[in-house]
């Protein structure tokens, strides 16, 4: 394929003729669509996104950047990327830090090419001033406007965004908390359990659950210093505490030209310490009217605020099956996966289509031609050690047999015999299986449990 | 799961109580499947099938059984059973050669409790005394009956079935041509090119293309000697040659109750000396009447002669889009991979559950619940050496990466880093992506080629 090329903006190329009619092909996607200007991506980003990224931009012909830090030299996506550069000289910047110097990094993409970043998820992909900081470069930067990641990242100015949408959320304070006497006041009208939250947090820290009023005073103050030191900023929230809740998340995908659709939904209920561990495509045990009303909600939303590119609409729904929005993520996410495995969309593709000028339609990918088949699970798979309480664990990975076959997908970071883990390998395993909705007398998603619990463990 | 545990045929067990959801849930479809009382099979096979037979058969709560040669003893598919026995004693068979000792392998079934033997494809899969020893052993064999397996193994019998059966086949001798004036004869009615065929050949082996009268007789004597000392007959019949025909496979799937389904189609057109490198499905570029005809044929062609379990029939179609019957191939193929990534239907696991009893209908798979979606490609991927013609090569592997992500389905075999070939790692990479339908302007096709073609060498 002519990804290593130089790309011919001579149109005459693809005129009918003598060549292979297969690479013609290929060229006249690109010929068509509006990526053919663009012929460069930069990942900012470590680990198994940006190899997947690499993946589907190699498959649309766009040349592929890696960044590392000095300590990811010998990480597998700096090799699955056509060039790579080190962020920043040896022992500027740590093993992991390294992947949130923004500017160094548009220097590199400025430097060698680049037209567009993805920021993947995590790292800069949330930093509205990144984002902006891409643009003011003449570069595309892979995600919502700048404006909207600002909106949608502080989670006090998102619950008012659906406030206003009309988006039903938890019963929790008018906006941030500042004094004991506004926490003491919630829980005096709504009782307990509450759930004390910053206002920029995420992935489960700065959050904390109280039940009763003896330990209140003392989780709002630690709740607040904890954010303060986590994000640099100790704003925080309080809601009421859902018990058990089921943690329902909606796909959307919207181009810049104001349409916006969904891709279903995926059930992240099961967590360990606030952090996904395993995801379901689609939902499983959801009445159809919540969840068809769910879905609508998360797009009416997504369109309040314009939001673009790929995002997701975070709700978790109680056991009287309310739900209540708590968080818009506006990025690609780890278990987008499951998604592309049920609905049979490239999402990643979807981005970097969107980023370049598609339209939804452009795509193919409008409402009505959007379905879901089969049921999929996502099961990640890290190096950390059950006896350290699950600390990332280092070390040479000896042995490595790589899970495979019907109806298995692996996006793998470092997994490979012989690689050395510097630090934490977020090394993703999604599972999913299509054929199960008729098999096995249309009982199809024990199977699919059989099959995912089965692999990680034995690599059958 | 419960593979490795007793079974237990207690109804009690899967009464609605505590136990954990799940767990019962895969219980109650073993208790209400046909395969319930059946517990342990047996796979007559080395490579990469055995394994993708064992992770079915796990997946459907089976203990499995692996048999390999002496050579094979560090073989994957050795490790990827419950249970694996050698045959015979070291150095009494070849490294192939054991797996075609069937009384031996029935022999492993009985002492280890085996109720059931798939034979892959391949060495004991076409043999109708095979299938019947196993039955007289009072084991279950996983294809058709042993007289179908008889009357579709002759390619001459096979041909007078298609013509009884009103399915169209290319011009050709009557039957088994002995005589030299017999091939003669044909030509001068028909014309070159002609194809000379072993009746009991497979493989591209004992065929021979003539295009003139010059080099018929040394080719019709040289094709009958070459059957002869391949397949132990000598027999070969003659046929109108079709120049860059189409070959596609129709997979059929029929239970033992008299149904039969098709599950679409196969473009098995790109061979290198009649062996089957790449295939495609569904068949592109083949008009709608014509492949809707040929699927009907090759259904009908199944149901005269009460066509059991998986098989394959195959057909040419010439550059008028004309199709003839060649052939069915009554077993599991390699390139069935690619019809369960569009079908979504997982092809062994129907196998087993029909052998077992099951009905079409109980697993749901009857004609108008089956459909297509996207294109899938399978590429094999062989240690073979080009610059002694392609010849199987042996090694060790030293580095080896695994394809993965988006789209990708891997069968392995005996690719790991650190592998030993002894003889031929026949190593199918299957490459699929369902999410082609709908993305890049429509045009799915060129996508899922460019994702195929870059794979394999790249492992992106």
């Amino acid at each position: 394929m002519a990804a290593n090329k130089p790309v011919s903006n001579n149109e005459e190329v693809f005129e009918e003729g003598d060549a292979p009619k297969e690479a013609q092909t290929v060229h006249r996607i690109r010929a068509n669509s509006t990526i053919m200007q663009l012929n460069k991506i930069l990942v900012a980003n470590r680990g198994e996104i940006p190899i997947r990224i690499f993946r589907t931009a190699h498959e649309l012909s766009l040349h592929t950047i890696a960044v590392y830090s000095y300590e990811d030299r010998l990480s597998m996506h700096r090799q699955k990327a056509d060039e790579a550069y080190v962020i920043g000289k040896r022992g500027q910047y740590t093993a992991v830090g390294a992947y949130l110097a923004g500017d160094e990094i548009i220097k590199i993409a400025v430097e060698h090419g680049a037209q567009m970043i993805h920021p993947g998820y995590g790292f800069l992909s949330e930093n509205a001033e990144f984002a902006r900081n891409v643009e003011k470069a003449g570069l595309i930067f892979i995600g919502p406007s700048p404006d909207v990641i600002d909106a949608l990242g502080d989670k006090v100015s998102a619950r008012k965004i659906a406030i206003a949408a009309g988006v039903p959320v938890v019963p929790g304070t008018e906006g941030a908390v500042e004094k004991f006497e506004d926490v003491k006041k919630f829980t005096d009208e709504y009782g307990f359990p509450v759930i004390i939250k910053a206002a920029y947090g995420g992935g489960g820290r700065g959050m904390r659950v109280v039940r009763d009023q003896d330990t209140l005073q003392e989780s709002f103050e630690r709740a607040s210093s904890e954010a303060k030191s986590a994000f640099g900023n100790g704003t925080v929230f309080v809601e009421r505490f859902l018990d058990k809740p089921k943690h329902i998340e909606v796909q959307l995908l919207g181009d810049n030209h104001g349409n916006l659709v969904h891709l279903y939904e995926r059930d992240c209920s099961v967590q360990r310490r606030h952090q996904k561990v395993v995801e379901i495509a689609p939902a499983k045990d959801l009445p159809a009217d919540v969840r068809d009303n769910m879905l609508k909600d998360a797009v009416k939303l997504g369109r309040s605020v314009g939001l673009r590119n790929a995002s997701t609409c975070e709700f978790l729904v109680d056991q009287q099956n309310r739900y209540y929005f708590i968080e818009v993520n506006p990025r690609i996410q780890v278990e987008h996966t499951i998604t592309e495995c049920t609905t049979g969309i490239d999402i990643v593709a979807a981005q970097i289509q969107i980023a370049a000028g598609a339209t939804l339609d452009q795509l193919g990918l409008t409402q009505d031609r959007i379905s879901t088949r089969g049921f999929s699970i996502q099961t990640r798979i890290t190096t950390e050690d059950p006896a350290r309480n699950f600390q990332p664990d280092t070390g040479k990975i000896e042995v490595y047999r790589s899970a495979g076959g019907n109806g298995i997908r692996l996006d793998g970071g470092n997994g490979f015999a012989g690689a050395v883990i510097t630090r934490k390998l977020n090394f993703s395993f999604s599972l999913f299986s299509s054929p199960c909705p008729r098999q096995v007398l249309d009982k199809p998603f024990p199977l699919v449990v059989a099959q995912s619990s089965q692999r990680p463990g034995a690599s059958r």
